[in-house]
């Protein structure tokens, strides 16, 4: 990856055991310019192989224990992570976990509906709301907004643009639960910006594109690498023009 | 109300005992072209005072018990309509029931949220799913798409539109659990919509503006009787270019 991170002192990265967090922690530990610490959130540490391997090459890697649908767990970690950054803060958090409870019309049933907008919609607000005081640390420094500063990115999807579900892109990925979990997603991080702008922290709501991972599955066009590369440095260059957007991995601003 | 709900044998209105729910059943039960069967469901039929004195000036109107929010009474209204209907099946489904579950980012919880969501986002779902057997029977009859066929018509918000909530209207309505429940809502809606549009069944999302109810508060500036008279007019005169759609009760297309 570009140097895109090199004004940014720590982030966190949520569901990190694998898939686009595992490979955000991989690109961010690997960077010429690399945070000074990059805490990876994952629910069982003992169970992340791969994240430790690359934890004991990277003296910047944190393996962080957080559940994200227990609020035990995210006051705990938000705790944890003071311990670590003190009087620094957080500069910036990426809410990457995420879960796709498979079903169309016909399957979908209410407890389904619940739990991925748990996991992907109240998951993300609750984790930000408690590593808020650490993220309005962080914006007490510099000016205008960004990662040099302070960030909330959220990882939501194309899936999630009720705009572009219509037309030539009706006939695949009938997916309620996802598809309602993303929508609802990305009015929290319009809410989100709303709340935060005057502290001066950055919200965005980012699209990832279809990357090989066990929810991208192996048809997709990306390769984990290709997809974080990109979008690494499109977060490494969001500015306050950015702020409560919806963009694409390429940078494009995508529709509601 | 005019005449626009002439061609439309059949309505069910969810969440009927008060507010615009109420206001829908007693216009179209007034209508001089009524449907012939208005059903006004409602959690707590022997509460809904207000409803059975409607009711017995109304030959047309059927009280349906009904908790949008519990499969099995799901799945029992379903069966209850399906007997009363029979053949005809079921020309028009307003899903109205919603609540909002007032927090801003101070004070909202991860079981706010989801107890938004299952009222306002998922309930409709379900009710939906349940009832689209019935609704598939009305839409054999005519051509093209509106309410003399089928339609699901979902009462969502313009609170619910992530565009609409920026620049001058950042001020107000910091309601997490309700918008994020109506932007999910809207996306049910879309997902309806591409689901049933081979069925011949309309689907569209309307926000019925700020109305002096319980939840709209006294301050509000429209009555129920004039959103609801605008709303149903617009209703009645839905058609194949709104499928899909979300509409102000002026009739004007809001972005998502």
């Amino acid at each position: 990856m570009s140097a895109a991170f090199a004004n940014c002192r720590s982030v966190l990265v949520t569901g990190a055991s694998r898939g686009l967090g595992l490979q955000l922690v991989r690109s961010l530990a690997a960077g010429s310019a690399s945070p000074c610490a990059v805490i990876a959130a994952v629910r069982d540490p003992a169970g992340a192989k791969e994240l430790q391997s690359l934890a004991e090459k990277h003296s910047n890697i944190h393996i962080l224990k957080l559940d994200v649908v227990d609020q035990d767990s995210i006051d705990g970690a938000a705790k944890e992570v003071e311990a670590l950054l003190e009087e620094e803060g957080l500069a910036c958090l990426i809410n990457n976990a995420g879960i796709n409870v498979d079903a169309n019309l016909d399957t979908v049933t209410a407890e389904k509906m619940m739990r991925n907008f748990q996991t992907n919609t109240v998951a993300p607000l609750m984790v930000t709301k408690a590593f808020l005081p650490l993220l309005k640390r962080a914006a007490t420094r510099g000016t205008g907004m960004g990662i040099h500063r302070a960030a909330v990115i959220n990882m939501t999807s194309l899936l999630g643009s009720i705009e572009l579900y219509w037309g030539d892109r009706r006939s695949t990925f009938k997916w309620y639960p996802y598809r309602t979990s993303k929508s609802a997603l990305n009015m929290v991080t319009r809410c989100l910006a709303v709340d935060l702008e005057a502290d001066g922290i950055l919200c965005v709501a980012v699209h990832p594109g279809w990357v090989r991972t066990d929810m991208g599955g192996p048809e997709a066009p990306l390769s984990p690498e290709e997809s974080i590369s990109s979008l690494l440095n499109v977060i490494g260059g969001l500015n306050e023009k950015n702020h409560g957007g919806f963009l694409h991995y390429t940078g494009e601003p995508l529709p509601w």
